[in-house]
């Protein structure tokens, strides 16, 4: 497979908490970040709230145009924790009890009160599926095809994605490079549309602030072309010194 | 209009920063919670790329099927910045210079350096658009029809919704209790389970910690009717004790 060949993913947040506030996301720029590093872009994040329907129309519509399709949450043992039912459905698969999960909790919760009926729903994939590892809690993440189902909770989603890392195949890494200045972005937005515009594997994020009663911006240039981003970074500093501005290396 | 209509928004998160992992996003919760006070459900977020068709696919469907449609990101004075234009495509409408955000901008800028091309962008919105005041920094957020697009960092977005506060017409506040237990969730999900069935309008979450080299959860029990959100509180917190475990009010 060819390494200019773009590997994407989407994500999909699943949880009521998300959508009312009470819990600030975190998983949305760690999976992001662990895509980065597999060569895997993350095209697209949904957050939905625990209801089948929402779930598998979400899912449906980015695994097919995707590499790859990552959830988080709702892989619990409470009522509200419906993902795999929703996946098995947007699947048209059954839900199965996976023998290997289920040895896994029998052997977690033996010194911790036992299996009952609430446990016993971390052992439910959808039909054909198979296990991610979690060395931070008993429950399993879920693989079936093209579908990543991570847990919630995002120190155990961080476990999962480290048992993952390397197994997934990508392209060329996203690289990146970060200039800062302590400049106005709306002064030196010329500077960098010239410096995109003439790099044409290169992407500029420009990314103000406001600090100590003074404003400046972080310029981050994007590129899969380690030689093309070295070149775009140079002319954008250059630029930026152009224009009246000392440049900082790495950002402000 | 009735009180039980249930308003919702949807929130598109426009940018490449949050896609790489490179800024952890504040503005689905600050969002979210400020939705809620206005009786209004955030009923779906996505995060798009800055990309023309990606908004506009985003921005078409979301609001067809919901009440009020919200972005973040995307209307500052880079190159990057395309969310008015990809709105604009998506309404089918032309992008024009708004005078009143010119004049704020000339206003804004007078002791800043002046008025130049990429500052100009800025007062760029959706032929037919309003204005939404931005006390924060220069420029304003833009409204038109059901769609009201707000700045991306995260400071200037509270104060745009601070103007909004108030204008935009919902229903029933959804209001939330929290009950907290030191009890791994799996062992009270059938506790938890029966309160909800047993109260139609309620929706439990189960939101599982690790303190402390201990298990516990919080639990939130929703609902628009008052009478009915204590009656749960009060079955749960019942159903919590009679398995064992001590309910702390307000959540640990």
């Amino acid at each position: 497979m060819s390494k200019d060949r773009i590997w994407t993913a989407a994500l999909i947040v699943i949880g009521d908490e998300i959508l009312s506030g009470r819990t600030q996301d975190k998983n949305i720029a760690q999976v992001a970040s662990w895509l980065n590093v597999q060569g895997i872009r993350l095209a697209e994040v949904r957050v939905v709230a625990d209801d089948m329907d929402h779930i598998a129309e979400a899912v449906n519509i980015l695994r097919a145009r995707n590499d790859y399709l990552f959830t988080t949450g709702g892989i619990g043992p409470t009522h509200d924790d419906i993902t795999v039912d929703a996946i098995a459905r947007a699947l048209g698969v059954d839900v199965v009890i996976h023998p290997a999960a289920r040895a896994i909790l029998e052997k977690y919760y033996a010194t911790r009160g036992g299996l009952n009926e609430g446990r016993l729903r971390m052992a439910r994939v959808p039909a054909g599926a198979e296990l991610i590892e979690n060395h931070m809690s008993g429950a399993p993440g879920i693989q079936i095809e093209n579908l990543y189902m991570m847990a919630g909770v995002p120190h155990i989603t961080a476990g999962m994605l480290d048992a993952l890392t390397g197994t997934l195949e990508g392209g060329a890494p996203l690289l990146s490079v970060t200039l800062g200045a302590w400049a106005p972005e709306s002064e030196i937005a010329g500077v960098l549309r010239e410096a995109e515009k003439a790099h044409e594997s290169c992407v500029i994020g420009s990314y103000p602030f406001f600090r100590g009663g003074k404003v400046g911006a972080n310029f981050v240039v994007r590129s899969t072309d380690p030689h093309e981003l070295e070149t775009c970074r140079a002319a954008l500093k250059a630029g930026l010194e152009e224009a009246g501005y000392a440049v900082t290396d790495g950002g402000i």
